[in-house]
């Protein structure tokens, strides 16, 4: 105890490495510094990650990859079991269509939502491991709300966030602004990226909160094409049903909000596509 | 594999607690939850818990407390060991001093800062670790920079994050509004939150990226009032130097920007009160 040079048993090597490697996603860890670090043998070392790596997919929260060769390596990518995912979309549709949550107009409270870490993270576990065989360079979101989400799904994929804002501040530096039409309301509205914060070229990962007709979504799209940078995905937490032609194609939501009536205040949520 | 009722060896449970509790911080998770997982007596499952916390403590990453009694169980509380604390410091300081980051007036560019799931991980472990023994009820911030870290600190403390708004929004119902004065530009602006993101006696801990005169913070202090809410405590990313009073007292700081020379493209970064 306290003592660091001590050698490590097997059962502490795992615990350690468990939690060394749910901490550091999708990098390529080197078998050398857990060597290292327990003062093991590499051998050693390769029957923990064997053991972990059964239990990990066993109990299906992530599978361990092994990367040969001189910047080889062990490798964590994030997944989720099927019935924990069955569970939490129920979870979630539950949630979703309490009728408290009908503001005027038909919106939906759900600042709590996504105020919750634990739904959060799930949801990041589920975008991350729907994405996590494109190549995301970088996740985008615009604020606000999709913020926690965005920030849930890099942190497992283990790229960084922008944040694409709907005015431009002084502390973002120079920025590059479009205008687009909300598919919803059809208003003019603009948003804004700090030129800094996209390399020209990136692989991009478009997550929001909510998607009616698509409008916010085309509009990250159209800034996308300013910085020459591509759509890697587009995941959405909550897509509404919209009677015309949505401006986005290939996207995948987490849970559809397919009627909301608000004289009978009786919204129905069901399972999304992914 | 894929039989999901084989017994599990102690080393698939200990890979599997270790990352049921990372995954649930700050929770008490009954032992017979672990013992029906693994039909396992729960006399082994004591065992391995022991294990678990004997690392965890021993490699500085948390501490595991066991609760006795019908509503008992294991309960998690991440924590940072002092060289990762001390060594996280210093990156920070040194990246943040980076010439590149000025912007006119003397504002620091910290977007990739927030938007780096690695480093916000830490801040919210830091941030988590020093009021995990208070009571906190709820983390707030205000859109948009202090969302990751009030995101990542909530999770490590299994608490809700409220985001306080400088908007309105239809999507958040009913909101409470105050007026409050920038401390470093005396302007006078407006915050808002949802009525009902935040109930009255919350205890709430008070994150955000960046404080100079801390007009934002006290704006956000005075919302609490309205809320008849109570400051549990506050933690601010970087804290810059200030000639004139501070309008806040009790704060924590991760860094301190001490000395911004715009002529000469000089930012010294140094060691917060944290």
């Amino acid at each position: 105890m306290g003592v660091k040079t001590v050698k490590f048993r097997r059962s502490e090597r795992l615990i350690d490495m468990t939690h060394f490697l749910l901490q550091h996603p999708c990098q390529i860890v080197p078998l050398t510094l857990f060597a290292d670090r327990y003062e093991a043998a590499k051998s050693s070392v390769s029957e923990d990650v064997a053991i972990i790596k059964e239990t990990f997919e066993q109990r299906g929260f992530g599978t361990l990859k092994t990367v040969a060769g001189a910047a080889g390596g062990v490798q964590y990518f994030p997944a989720i079991s099927e019935e924990e995912r069955d569970s939490f979309i129920q979870l979630l549709c539950g949630q979703l269509s309490q009728p408290d949550r009908l503001l005027p107009g038909g919106y939906l409270y759900m600042a709590d939502i996504v105020g919750n870490p634990e739904i959060v993270k799930v949801v990041g576990k589920l975008f991350a491991a729907k994405f996590v065989n494109e190549k995301v360079d970088v996740v985008m979101t615009v604020a606000t709300k999709g913020i926690p989400l965005a920030y849930a799904t890099a942190s497992e994929l283990n790229v960084p966030v922008v944040i694409v804002r709907r005015d431009s501040k002084v502390t973002e530096g120079p920025t590059v602004s479009i205008n687009y039409v909300s598919g919803s309301t059809k208003r003019i509205q603009t948003m804004a990226l700090s030129k800094r914060s996209l390399q020209e070229g990136s692989n991009v990962l478009i997550v929001d909160d909510f998607m009616k007709a698509g409008g916010t979504i085309n509009g990250m799209m159209s800034l996308l094409d300013e910085f020459k940078a591509r759509v890697a995905g587009i995941g959405v937490l909550v897509e509404a049903e919209h009677s015309e032609e949505r401006l986005v194609d290939h996207y995948h939501s987490i849970v559809k909000l397919s009627k909301v009536d608000i004289k009978e205040r009786k919204i129905e949520v069901t399972k999304g596509t992914l």
